[in-house]
């Protein structure tokens, strides 16, 4: 059978790693596929450099549109990255007629919308496996093998990046910004990491899983966002003393009155195994009704975990190939005429345990008037930590986790708390995930 | 779109799991699949629960072969078990060209070759995405996820009976038939528990995982068994202060000399994920070259989860007949022609470390001659525990983990250091698995 020709946009980390893979598997790969797939151009701006690291047969050029108009290549893998040219040419590659895949999370998250249809109106296949927690089969977990389910609630690790600088602040006991400097020196950050460590990568990521979730449009938009750098390595250690570890979480949970989108830090307890993902490891939760709880945990990064997740998007085409070219499994798990436009809650409607530290003067009558508010607010305490002042100090940390509460209800109970004569600082507010 | 019809053969467990999940979730399952799916014939031989267990619009016989014999029908699912009357059964509706989806294990490891040789010549679908790990999709994982991938070894937690039994061995301090009855009252174990303490049933799931994994026939008559029957608690305990956790792995791994294919308690470092899943709950980690390790985790057993992986087959095949009929995926992963009859290596070959339980004199040079022995044949020690002689007692515990050896070499080790005089008992071994 004529093999499978590919065209690649972007020879980067995860297009050399895409490259090599199939390179180095390709009998694997055409034992399993029944017909061979190869990457006959690959198109980067540095030709020279590109040429040093392919076999002499493919062809690289410098203008990804000599791929996109060669009526040879069978699929385009869009490897640029952000969401200006590579919004543009997989858009050209799908008027063209070519199948997609992408790894390129930014652009499914901001214009999903405009990608989608444009693959369902040109009738070509489109995978994105490798856009969401890099080699783990999480898009075709969610899209395929828990079709049965309502799904309740997804919660992920989706993040390398903030994952690892979070156990080095840990274990290590350092500060955010050293935690981040060493990550950048071994290479798990990059020179701006304000997409990672603010917590965008993982909204986009949490926003393309929601809507496979639930049927629902792209909600990017509605996300709430709130990253690990303003997070202190006190809080970490505090969490810890009480069980807990501190992870970015990516959740997005259904509930009576809409869907919850957010990413936050939030404390998991330790004896739960997504608190001991660690490193640059991601791992996904997944709540649903018949089959429970599930877990999916690998790499989510990395030239050759990625190329897992693009290969394999490449080899469902090419079986699908071998007979018609219809996309079978939906791009978001259901039936495009079946998107449901459900409201995304905002953060003030989320319920959610609290874990809260308060500087407080070291005096009678402090922890009173604490829960006072508390219990003002019909928010109850779960655990409470207090640490005795240092010799000299009129100051003492007080730290509370409490059972669920409304977002804006906390935030009430907060600014009065705030208002208290003995609290003498803001109050330090993590949010607390149970995810049983 | 005319529905989607199935006659299920066997209401248990899970034939009522999957009767009850699709209709709940009805809904939802039509959004994702575009079509919807309806179970309007049910086979039991208690007809009359059958019928008060079904909608009134279900029609429910004795005999399952009314439902094979009736043209409306396109899919049967066959939840009797066993590979008796499941396997004619399986074979007559593939023969009158029903698709057909199971979760039976042990005809697939058993009659494998027959059962898929059947579909691909009769052109209809199988499904057997329940047979391994219940409601984990890790068949779709291994068969299209990981596509890209040389796989290097798979080893899992697929019996809940066996690891449920193992966490109340260790949390509580039971012995194996103490534990094996709560397990019973408790409704995890069978009366008959033979299949699930003897390793019978892991060494089904593993051979199917091995055949996807490797591309090779179904190993499972050349796989090793060896089941936690003969597992103390004392041996959990002093692996526990180790620092490791005793699992039944189901263990296959691909060696330059062909492909290893066991079922035996092993030790694994508290500090890998595996360690930590507990109670019923499945766990599988593949090892392949692109991806690196990932996990996938869940519920292995039980109505609801089984029936989501049932269903998820169901709705595979449904999104495919919406078009066309063939199995787009190969039933193994590798398509049919491409598949090699790779040695499974004996037991004997296997390399893999070991934890060594001696009772001994409590006398001097006992330590030495043990040492020697092990020394003697090459065999080098990571770690030893003495546990001192309790008071007017003279033997001792002595504990020791080995780095990696041959299994054929250290059965010889065994047996010298059982002809040491001041060895007073035979030597307990359990193999400990790395698992990086």
């Amino acid at each position: 059978m004529k093999p499978i020709q590919i065209g690649l946009l972007g020879l980067g980390t995860v297009g050399k790693g895409t490259y090599d893979v199939l390179l180095r598997n390709q009998a694997e790969i055409q034992r399993r596929t029944g017909r061979p797939i190869q990457i006959t151009m690959v198109a980067d701006l540095d030709v020279e450099r590109a040429r040093s690291m392919v076999e002499p047969g493919c062809q690289v050029v410098a203008d990804a549109r000599q791929i996109i108009a060669n009526p040879d290549i069978d699929v385009v893998i869009e490897l640029i990255g952000g969401y200006g040219i590579a919004r543009t040419l997989v858009l050209e590659a799908m008027a063209a007629g070519k199948h997609v895949v992408t790894a390129n999370k930014a652009l499914l998250a901001v214009h999903g919308a405009e990608i989608l249809s444009a693959a369902q109106h040109k009738g070509v296949m489109l995978g994105f496996e490798a856009a969401v927690a890099g080699g783990i089969p999480i898009i075709k977990s969610l899209r395929e093998g828990l079709t049965a389910n309502k799904i309740h609630w997804i919660a992920g690790i989706i993040n390398g990046t903030t994952n690892f600088i979070l156990t080095q602040m840990r274990e290590k006991g350092l500060s955010f910004e050293i935690a981040l400097k060493e990550a950048q020196a071994l290479g798990y950050a990059e020179a701006d990491p304000s997409f990672d460590i603010q917590g965008v990568d993982a909204a986009h990521k949490c926003s393309i899983m929601s809507a496979i979730s639930f049927g629902i449009p792209m909600p990017f938009a509605h996300a709430y966002i709130e990253g690990i750098d303003q997070l202190q390595s006190e809080d970490i250690a505090f969490a810890e003393q009480l069980g807990y570890r501190i992870k970015l979480l990516g959740i997005s949970k259904k509930t009576d009155q809409g869907i919850e989108l957010r990413v936050h830090p939030s404390l998991v307890s330790e004896k739960t195994l997504i608190a001991n993902v660690e490193g640059a490891m991601n791992a996904v939760m997944v709540n649903a009704d018949a089959v429970g709880t599930t877990l999916y945990y690998g790499k989510g990064a990395g030239g050759e975990p990625t190329a897992s997740a693009v290969i394999a998007d490449v080899v469902d085409m090419a079986r699908l190939m071998s007979s018609h070219v219809d996309a079978r499994v939906p791009y978001l798990g259901f039936q495009s005429a079946e998107m449901v436009d459900t409201p995304i809650l905002s953060i003030n409607d989320v319920v959610t345990c609290y874990y809260l530290r308060l500087g407080v003067a070291d005096q009678a009558g402090v922890l009173a008037s604490v829960t006072g508010v508390l219990a003002d607010h019909e928010i109850s305490i779960d655990a409470m930590l207090q640490q005795p002042a240092a010799v000299g100090q009129d100051r003492t940390e007080l730290i509370v986790l409490t059972h669920s509460a409304k977002e804006s209800v906390m935030n009430q109970a907060i600014a009065k708390m705030e208002e208290l004569p003995t609290v003498l600082v803001p109050v330090i507010r993590i949010r607390k995930e149970d995810l049983n």
